[in-house]
């Protein structure tokens, strides 16, 4: 009974123990199946991502680069020829095999330029019969090894008119604004009616021709000073890496101010585009333009006659550099003449495009993109570069074989016609602007990766700074003897920042190549990185054979990158700085950066505006404005970083909300009225001067106001434009700063 | 013991039992919880906002419309008054009390144009000795029950320079370019150096002017001619709502293309902004312009000289309407003078911006805008929409009181200076254009809420004709003996649409009102809508007491809406846009309507070129482009339509990507470069003709350049404009079409 008793009692309690524990484990179960479940599925993770950049930068292999270096140098590959097309094909097939989810060749139509084939292009000193006394080469001695190669065109300025022009030669240093001024004011001379000779360097070509004809130049001859494409205790090529002095600097004359292809500005050129006639097209010289190597310059400079100019103006040759017009007394009779027959040609030309579709974000595109046509051989400009993209391309299909799939949208390009204009890019960017301008995080640069033997070189947005550095510290240095040494501390050691920064120097981007459309135009947070030399010691410009035929994969083998590990961190850094901004959760922009380098240019460009202290005052001229500006914006910035550190990452609206503001901020520096003069070069922050393309200034419009005082003859004109600068600037730095708080 | 040993082997089994059901238990805890778990919390689903949207159309009262009226026409509200910043004050009063989140006020320094308090404006008929025989009036007769208000501005030209020039006056119809060509060429009248008289209607007084300008007049006159603003059988102000012939037509002859305040084009207008000279303002006049009523008319026109007209020149004034120049025989010593002695002035003018914080996409913006300054009263144009907007934020506020919030965020604006050329919603819009830019949905503009006692009138961008016929068939009809009818089968009845289309008509956007910024500068999508008179039958411009001293409270309370009902049904329309457009999950923006559109636009542009057969066979002249690219954009809509009935709405991100392909579909028809010669109309389908800025067309440039083909010298070069135009469109559409696709 008791037992029962016991039972009976005991079932109650029991019953209701029972009740309480199958309740609790109920509850318990909701309650880990609630927490259990994802706020979102398919949220990765940074770590796993981060697991698969290890991998990912690991895959990339220098025997591999080197391969791809081999194949693609090969074959001279101008743009509009037939092999250029034939490196595109196999390109698509490549990248195919690799694993993109697609590839694509996209077509445009545009407007190139080449040597006449049976009239070739020359430059002739003549005698008073107009009988040729000398005439310059017509192509460059052909390096060992491709003497059976055809197509190799000659040193040419593409686009230059036809035209056979005779005159007195007038030589003008580089050809700058200022070498302008000081040949017109300081020695009297005067180009007009003349041809004009300057030495290659220190500005884009493009600057140089502009600068001859608006000086009344009939035509201009550019040749490669030892002085500025010689390095010192280093031999020609093929025994070393400098220019023989057979050697030429191809390269286009253009002064696009980013148009693209010169007959269709702002759109791209297909087939039913309307086309500018010739004398319309955007950026065309109007003048013959030629360049010769120094062999030929110093018989066309040895007999000048005139003063002897300022020892800056001197190059490294055995000559005195007498500034003319014309020759001396004993040669007085002779004059120059110009053979030019190049033709300007419609021509059909091929971007690649490649894709990994974003797993979570397929509306979000980070892009790497470098160009493939070549003068000649491109062994250093471009596929050095294009070698490098190449890995990128195989490491990421790898990883794709994988399971990895990157959050946002990666597309891969390799443009054609780079070098007629940064056709190719441009002419994608403007067929594509509507999507790139909602949709396009980043541009990542990739051409040429090599242009010097000792660090790393980045040029980029200040944004991109953190993410460049971190990356680095993540990478290996190239160099002999720095086993165990991180890329950033190879380069640290090498490049430090100078202004009070303890940091690797990263400069600003300036023009000359594929980025200019996606930054400068669109305002996409753009960089480049590349190997480089070391600045203080070699002053030469660019590299010594720099668009010449002697630019061949031995020229990197031998003498750049033996090892090509220099390449592989090259890809490294590039390949990293796209899979991080491809697959971090959170944008790897930092808004900081861009405060601190407004900041910085504010100063810089008040300083050069207080070189004229009483002009400033008379003309009542203030910086104020754009300090406050700038001031504001670091105060939007710092708060917009502080609302990070309390986001809810697992709110994938409020996730992209915030990436959309990093996203769009360098957008917001974006005048849709463009540049005075330049519709083109939109950014106010960033763009090249008007008098030197390859020069990233900050605050390009109040920086090209204030170059154009010193030689203003209307001073209160001049200084109302400094003045509507300044307004423009500090108004796009307010814009800016709103894009930072609060959306609402 | 058998009790002990059932218990032993029982509690085994038990064991084992309890062990399975406590684990089901878990695992059925575990299940729910997951399953309770909502993907994403705070997703309100389309039938809670359904149930709001009623409540919101609900709440909306005409007493309440009444009073908002009443209170704010009670004095002359010009812009930059001191009586224009008092409403500014009690509207950001009122809408903080109504509820919303936050209201601000934003000044900007604009400018502004006014009347010589000291030395009226005036017109003279002088005799040979230079003194004046006749002088029109300086102001209108004042209506009852205004007889002590000051402030009244009396009729005038805003902007119009200074000056007093004498001549013979010439009579130009409505000033039309066609009335100009037909003066020149049939007539054989020359209207340089006299001074023209031209009636108000058919296009955009602004357009009179400049038309008076190319053809070298000196001075421009602007009459009411009651044929134009005078509907029959109907009495004159205050007895009936006709134009009495005292009464003349206020308003600025600016031609500023989008520019806003003419000295700060393309920037706001702040403290800091760097201002042009008034000689290079955009779009300020360079001759004298006054406006009169007929009784000052018939004064100067009756003794014209010179031929008789054609009998569409003739107005119903009791007089020939002779052209000129100058005066009949009789009165041929006579001459016109003009005094004109108005100011131009940099004027702070004030913007009232509300908003309500979206919940869930804060960074989405949905603006209604209209405008409170006022010529005088403003009982019509703008106080009768402004009415409407106050109503819709009371609504809303109740709304928030109640719990609600919409998903996105919306904004409320109550502009300034609309009157002298939309200068304080541009000035906003270019303040906050990098925003708006990324963030805005759509504007719907809520200037004048009627203009007639017929029916709804309704003029938006295609891709919100399906929201319009939606929300209006859950709108009552405010028409007497309609009860139980909708607005929309009450709308449909009086104005179906015509070219086979059973839906009641809705129109393009013009220009001259604020949505121009944000439509025709930005690609938001816009609209608007108010009630309107019987365009069949009343054929005069807007309505007869247009911008005279006669748009009282009592205009509207007498006879546009004594009950207020239409005024609510109006307030219902524009509110239910803005709720429908921040609130729902998927955007309401039919992207299939827009392909009709295009397709209609296409054919329609087409059939005017082919107006000219033999030309556009000479010059190769060829619409397939345009046709391709509407046929391409129609396949991508269609597609993308097919695409959303399989969108999974509870994936936040999938929701997103495809709104914003939604919201950024308008952007994409932006043409960054503008159209020819007008940077600040940059819509490719909807612009303004550079004729009548009243009227949109659809592909503007085309039509422009089209419109320029009839007078053209060099038929090549014009016919050269139209190709490179119809290119330009062609591209627009199939990058408009590329925004629709799958984004990778």
């Amino acid at each position: 009974m008791s037992c029962f008793k016991m039972r009976k009692e005991g079932r109650l309690t029991r019953w209701i123990g029972w009740t309480v524990v199958m309740a609790a484990l109920l509850l318990l179960g909701f309650i880990i199946g609630w927490f259990a479940k994802p706020t979102r599925p398919n949220t990765p993770n940074d770590t796993a991502s981060g697991k698969y950049l290890r991998e990912f930068l690991d895959e990339m292999q220098p025997e591999q680069i080197r391969e791809h270096l081999r194949k693609l140098t090969r074959l001279p590959h101008l743009a509009g020829t037939e092999q250029n097309l034939k490196y595109a094909e196999q390109i698509m097939k490549e990248w195919k095999e690799y694993g993109l989810d697609s590839v694509e060749m996209v077509p445009y139509d545009v407007l190139l330029s080449y040597p006449n084939k049976t009239q070739p292009n020359y430059i002739s000193i003549i005698d008073q019969l107009g009988s040729e006394v000398f005439n310059t080469s017509l192509a460059e001695p052909v390096p060992e090894g491709y003497e059976d190669v055809s197509n190799i065109v000659p040193p040419y300025s593409a686009f230059s008119p036809k035209g056979q022009p005779e005159g007195d030669l007038v030589y003008v240093n580089y050809g700058r604004t200022e070498d302008f001024f000081q040949l017109e004011r300081d020695m009297r001379v005067n180009a007009t009616g003349r041809i004009v000779i300057v030495r290659y360097g220190k500005i884009f070509r493009g600057n140089k021709v502009k600068n001859a004809m608006l000086a009344g130049a009939k035509g201009i001859i550019m040749f490669s000073d030892p002085a500025d494409y010689w390095a010192a205790g280093v031999q020609p090529y093929p025994d070393g890496w400098n220019l023989p002095g057979g050697g030429a600097q191809r390269g286009n004359v253009l002064n696009l101010n980013g148009a693209g292809d010169p007959l269709t500005p702002g759109y791209p050129a297909k087939e039913y585009t309307y086309r500018l006639s010739l004398e319309d097209g955007v950026g065309l010289p109007k003048i013959p333009v030629h360049p010769i190597g120094f062999h030929d310059a110093i018989n066309l400079l040895k007999n000048m006659g005139g003063p002897i100019p300022p020892n800056n103006w001197k190059g490294a040759l055995n000559i005195s550099y007498r500034i003319g017009p014309g020759f001396t007394d004993d040669f007085k009779s002779q004059k120059l003449r110009m053979n030019i027959h190049s033709n300007n040609q419609i021509t059909r030309i091929y971007n690649v495009i490649g894709r990994i579709r974003g797993a979570l974000e397929p509306d979000r595109y980070v892009i790497l993109g470098g160009h493939r046509d070549a003068w000649v051989f491109g062994g250093i400009d471009p596929m050095s570069g294009a070698a490098v993209v190449h890995e990128i391309v195989r490491s990421a299909g790898r990883l794709i074989s994988k399971g990895w799939r990157p959050r946002r949208t990666l597309i891969f390009a390799s443009w054609d016609a780079e070098e007629f204009g940064l056709q190719g890019s441009t002419e994608w960017a403007e067929d594509n602007a509507k999507l790139l301008q909602e949709r396009a995080v980043a541009y990542i640069n990739a051409d040429s990766a090599i242009e010097g033997m000792y660090t790393l070189r980045v040029d980029c947005t200040p944004s991109l700074h953190t993410l460049v550095y971190d990356l680095t510290k993540q990478i290996a240095s190239p160099e002999e003897g720095e086993e165990g040494v991180s890329l950033y501390e190879s380069w640290h050691k090498r490049d430090n920042w100078t202004d009070n920064r303890d940091a690797p120097r990263i400069s600003k981007l300036g023009s000359g190549s594929d980025f200019e459309a996606y930054f400068i135009r669109l305002g996409i947070a753009a960089g480049r990185a590349r190997y480089t030399k070391n600045k203080k010691t070699e002053r030469y410009s660019s590299y010594p054979v720099y668009h010449s035929v002697y630019e061949t994969f031995e020229v990197v083998e031998k003498f750049y990158d033996p090892s090509f590990k220099r390449l592989r961190a090259v890809a490294q850094v590039r390949g990293g700085l796209i899979f991080q901004l491809a697959d971090s959760q959170l944008l790897p922009l930092d808004v900081n950066q861009y405060a601190d380098a407004l900041g910085k240019y504010a100063q810089s460009i008040a300083q050069l505006g207080h070189r004229h202290p009483e002009e400033m005052n008379t003309y009542r001229v203030s910086f104020d404005s754009l300090f406050s500006a700038a001031e504001n914006f670091t105060v939007a910035a710092r708060d917009f970083h502080e609302r990070l550190q309390t986001l809810n990452k697992a709110d994938p609206l409020q996730l992209r909300i915030v990436n959309d503001q990093l996203m769009y901020l360098e957008r917001a520096f974006i005048d849709p009225l463009g540049l005075p003069g330049r519709p083109f070069y939109r950014h106010v922050i960033f763009a090249p001067s008007s008098h030197n393309k390859y020069a990233g200034e900050s605050f390009p419009g109040i920086y090209d106001a204030l170059f154009d005082i010193q030689n203003s003859a209307d001073k209160q004109k001049s200084w109302e434009d400094v003045k509507r600068q300044i307004s423009i600037a500090a108004f796009t730095v307010h814009a800016a700063a709103m894009t930072l708080t609060p959306p609402a």
